[in-house]
């Protein structure tokens, strides 16, 4: 069991897969890859006490969710994803399965992605367990979908449903590269997003990326059964605008597009649906309409302070 | 003073210069790059308490060393670094300027080298200050130098002075991405290395990966002065063989280049002297030789573990 850099890197090196477009992988001073000319990059870092508990899950989840949440970041620009490098710091103390278990947690998310871990860099922390995972891939089809390019009477749809992801699906859930893609070569796509922050968050960083506004149909939104058990007084509405970590696809596209796309429910054999959800407007609010009323939606979500 | 995420990549985009490689940069799903076809990736976190103690030094200081120690790496290949993504966790109950000093430090260290911070993931900690960069670069010359091209009778060269870096060099360094792409462009390197662990360690991670063993003179090995006020019992040669956090250059390269490497001192007018400490064998054990006797090197340094 690796309890120290060098054994972890090793440990490492002995489970990651041949990646032709890896030159130089893990064990020299950077990777070296082959890429295309466009490239896609992003991070996201969890850490001990903010972003989960280790009272509450394992250190496969965390694992696991370190990589899930960076390609849900690929899958919001339709891209494929390609590489990874990963820097950790391990805590002392802890069981002493905690690294293998972490970066098993990695490689089980890599995998159905063919994702190859090629560097990184390993750290022992006074501060609890901290994962950052940098992700990198490439567009497909005609481009990155980026979020600011929603236009006044785009349809608004969203993959699944949304809401009490703290029930469970904040830690396991399926990232929508697959879906995304698909959605990309068959569709016309003018923005994308993926909801981490919670819908009530994330449709304003969509529409002011684009420079519009839109109008949420309440009644449409597709909202995740309230779990066994689960008992609080707030609506499921607001579970499904403001929870967060719901990981589906937020995206606008033309009316005609969409009307073919719900018809198609092209992601149908993957069990997910596409619900339509409100339009894209020339205004610069976001409103939210129900059958008594139509309001301005609270923007709020998750907004990390310090 | 930026306290929130959202505040925070504001500040900060407002900050970061054009750069037309940089299709998208910060504030979408992830970076868009333009890249050449082989690409360089490397990663480094620093964690308060192991790597930094903010009593010792400024936010500044740690947002510096966060890119430095990566551009140090890029060197090491005798790259051209490009564009950095950083990831953050922010403690709370700090001084409201942290996150300006931490980035401002980023962002001096990025500057020399025209490295585009192209996107991020800032979240609170209850873990103290973490910051996890990320970057890119591309391959110069020939292409990237590895550690596991030298080979026997290749002499060893190292830039600069080594040891005492905790008097300051450790915040404080230059890292050698002129220098390397310099060395590159003139003469044929074999391997390469950046001592961040410690010519103790690094040599073993040179020799290792080429599959041979090597012969160091120790009365060659250039050791900084000690510093001011420095008193321990530990003999100068200890300090440049195991103190770690040089950031300077260990390469192999055959022995006419070496020579003539040696007799053009072509680093001069950057203050940079070009030693030779030694040679590549054909052994795997690596060796240290005094006035006295030749014994195997004690193969120690900074590992990390937990």
């Amino acid at each position: 069991v690796p309890r120290n850099e060098l054994e972890l890197i090793s440990w490492i090196r002995s489970r990651v897969a041949h990646d032709p477009n890896v030159v130089v992988g893990i064990g020299d001073d950077t990777a070296v890859l082959k890429t295309q000319e466009t490239l896609l990059v992003t991070v996201d870092m969890l850490l001990e006490g903010v972003h989960f508990d280790l009272a509450g899950c394992t250190a496969r989840d965390v694992g696991q969710k370190a990589l899930n949440v960076n390609l849900s970041d690929i899958a919001a620009m339709a891209g494929r994803p390609t590489v990874a490098v990963v820097a950790v710091g391990m805590p002392n103390g802890r069981p002493e399965t905690l690294a293998d278990d972490l970066f098993a947690g990695l490689l089980d998310a890599a995998k159905p992605f063919s994702v190859t871990l090629a560097g990184g860099d390993t750290n022992s922390s006074k501060l609890g367990l901290v994962v950052a995972v940098t992700l990198l891939g490439h567009p497909t089809g005609s481009g990155p979908v980026r979020r600011s390019g929603a236009k006044p009477r785009d349809v608004l749809c969203v993959t699944g449903r949304l809401g009490y992801s703290l029930a469970g699906r904040h830690l396991h859930f399926t990232p929508r590269v697959t879906e995304a893609q698909r959605l990309h070569e068959n569709y016309r796509l003018n923005a994308m997003i993926d909801l981490s922050d919670g819908l009530g968050q994330d449709l304003f960083h969509l529409t002011d990326a684009s420079g519009c506004g839109a109008l949420l149909d309440a009644g449409a939104i597709p909202i995740q059964p309230s779990p066994p058990g689960w008992n609080d007084d707030r609506p499921p509405l607001d579970h499904a605008l403001y929870d967060g970590e719901d990981f589906e696809l937020l995206f606008a596209m033309p009316e005609p597009e969409a009307q073919r796309l719900l018809r198609d429910q092209p992601l149908r054999d993957l069990g997910v649906a596409i619900t339509r959800i409100g339009i894209i407007t020339g205004e610069s609010a976001v409103l939210l309409r129900d059958d008594h009323s139509t309001r301005p939606l609270l923007r709020t979500g998750y907004t990390h302070s310090w």
